[in-house]
């Protein structure tokens, strides 16, 4: 077959150990994964009772997801038409980059952000420019420096992964006055809900001022919905119309509709989930600081931290231990990614580090 | 926004009215719905059975469906890196077409046909060269003779939808044999399960004698499997590798994963639809002998009725009286596509056919 040539810039996906297979490999008996941040209180009971209520599968999902969009759009008081929604807001990334990008245009962001707008700008035989993080933080004016006649889309992680810092809402505002506004400036805010920082922007409300915006939420993180694959954008019905092009039918399944309206229903669930990150996060800052080792502040569920040796090493040391971790972001070789686990887990995980030196 | 210029050859997304407003609009009590080719008698209560059994959605999915996999493997006896997953077969179209299309190449394939096909060609700034069916089939040879330098992929649909004929197994062989071996050639065989006809190839087998065919199959038909979102590829492990790095992560949810194992192994429940689908076939065969009305023999779970009026008009007429097809497909205006509901759907269905002349 005579594959795109692009193909050969992007890397063929290997499918890694399974848990059972790294257990029996390192001969353990508990494996805590902290690598995904995935959310470690579970998901509401509500949305695990909705679907065992389940007796029809056999038709297709609501193509316009009407229940989940109108819930949205009462929860965030934006008009219907503003939703868009995908199987994870990575989806929704995949067709923003195929309504905007191709080998005439390209896109802008920081490095290191999530990988998923490299390889879907690849495959668009587009490019992204990538500014480096200053102070770890995502370089506005930097970005601001990049923009000209090619580009067409700007990535801002808020907060970003893998760094968990946050743009401000003084900040963004700025920023947001002087891009084009024929540019579609992304704000992917998939851990968003985790945020107390007074400073943090109310994205929602800047959709009035800016028609260029289209924020990314997802259920994966604080609604502990990451089986089940389901997000969202927010933008204007303009562009919403363009995404819709290249939605794939029916992306979004009945039972992930289902399970995000009653998601949504129970705040309890989800605040009691934040308010244990930020416990567990305080209780680590402290840990560390006693081992003397540097991290970055965190507004996610998850933590950077500088371990001091190339970080596939420490993957590997703690990986013996029980405890999978991330390693490898680029231009960040010493530092690997922690997903903040319970107080149990994170006390177990902060053992381990300390056999590591 | 300025987007890309191809977005200019695709039609917005049009919500449809859902079934409460047609009920409201023309004061119907009840409807049916016969134009998705869903599976009339449901889903497996097994599959149901295994939903009320998960405990766990917080975490990702398994990205490579190892279980999955394996019992595919097993059922077909292929190697299991023969594989790979979509939220629906129709993202693995969408796969296949960022592999291989870009405005260098083009695809062949017949009209009408799955529309999918062309969309995510446009998507890609390339094109379908069509070919039109003859006699209501695959023309195989028709096709053969648009083969040029810039074609890099086929469709063959089999069965055809809408049409629900086959190509037999003489004619794939002696096309597949014609056919270079660096074009992909896409057996798209979504109702494959339906056909009982003895001239209908075994796809798996040819496998390997040509290393450049791709078989797409699916839940959603058959399996009743529609609301889930599962289908699935079977082609040479060098192509799985570069599919791969057109698949979002993570894209068949848990549920979808679980589902598609437990409905693999209710052969019975299967076995049963597929009967019973012929049976009212073989009844709609027969009232529409009655009634005068020409249609295409189906090997599949829909049908094809010349109604011999605009298919519109006729969509309308049936709509007013509760019944809902699809008309519309191109070059066949005076035909409409019926799903083969429950023999009490479509004995209802035929009064309906009646009262429209």
């Amino acid at each position: 077959m005579e594959y795109r040539k692009i193909l050969e810039n992007l890397s063929p996906y290997k499918p890694g150990k399974n848990l059972e297979e790294i257990k029996k490999e390192y001969g353990l008996d508990e494996i805590v994964k902290l690598a995904s941040n995935e959310n470690p209180y579970g998901t509401s009971p509500k949305v695990l009772k909705s679907l065992s209520e389940i007796d029809i599968l056999e038709t297709y999902p609501d193509n316009y997801c009407t229940k989940l969009r109108k819930k949205l759009s009462k929860k965030y008081d934006i008009p219907e038409d503003y939703f868009i929604f995908g199987n994870g807001s990575v989806e929704i990334i995949q067709m923003i980059s195929r309504i905007l990008l191709d080998s005439s245009s390209e896109a802008i962001t920081c490095v290191p952000s999530f990988s998923s707008y490299w390889s879907e700008a690849i495959l668009q035989d587009s490019q992204i420019i990538e500014v480096p993080l200053k102070n770890y933080k995502f370089d506005l004016n930097g970005i601001l420096e990049k923009i000209n006649d090619r580009t067409k889309l700007i990535y801002i992680t808020n907060p970003n992964n893998p760094t968990g810092t946050i743009v401000t809402d003084i900040e963004l505002n700025n920023f947001l006055a002087k891009v084009p506004n024929n540019i579609l400036v992304v704000l992917d805010e998939a851990y968003f809900e985790f945020v107390k920082n007074s400073e943090y922007p109310n994205s929602i409300r800047l959709l009035k001022k800016f028609s260029n915006i289209c924020i990314l939420r997802t259920f994966s993180k604080a609604y502990g919905l990451a089986g089940l694959r389901i997000g969202y954008g927010i933008t204007s019905p303009e562009t919403i119309l363009e995404l819709e092009k290249a939605r794939v039918p029916f992306n979004a399944s009945f039972i992930s509709q289902i399970a995000a309206q009653t998601a949504i229903d129970d705040t309890d669930f989800v605040d009691n989930c934040i308010k244990r990150n930020k416990e567990v996060l305080e209780y680590l800052y402290n840990e560390l600081d006693v081992l003397g080792l540097f991290y970055i502040k965190s507004e996610a569920n998850f933590i950077m931290i500088d371990v001091k040796m190339p970080s596939e090493i420490a993957f590997e040391k703690l990986l013996k231990q029980g405890f999978i971790v991330r390693p490898s972001f680029p231009k960040m070789d010493t530092f690997i990614r922690v997903s903040i686990g319970t107080m149990d887990q994170i006390k177990k995980f902060i053992n381990a580090l300390k056999n590591i030196y």
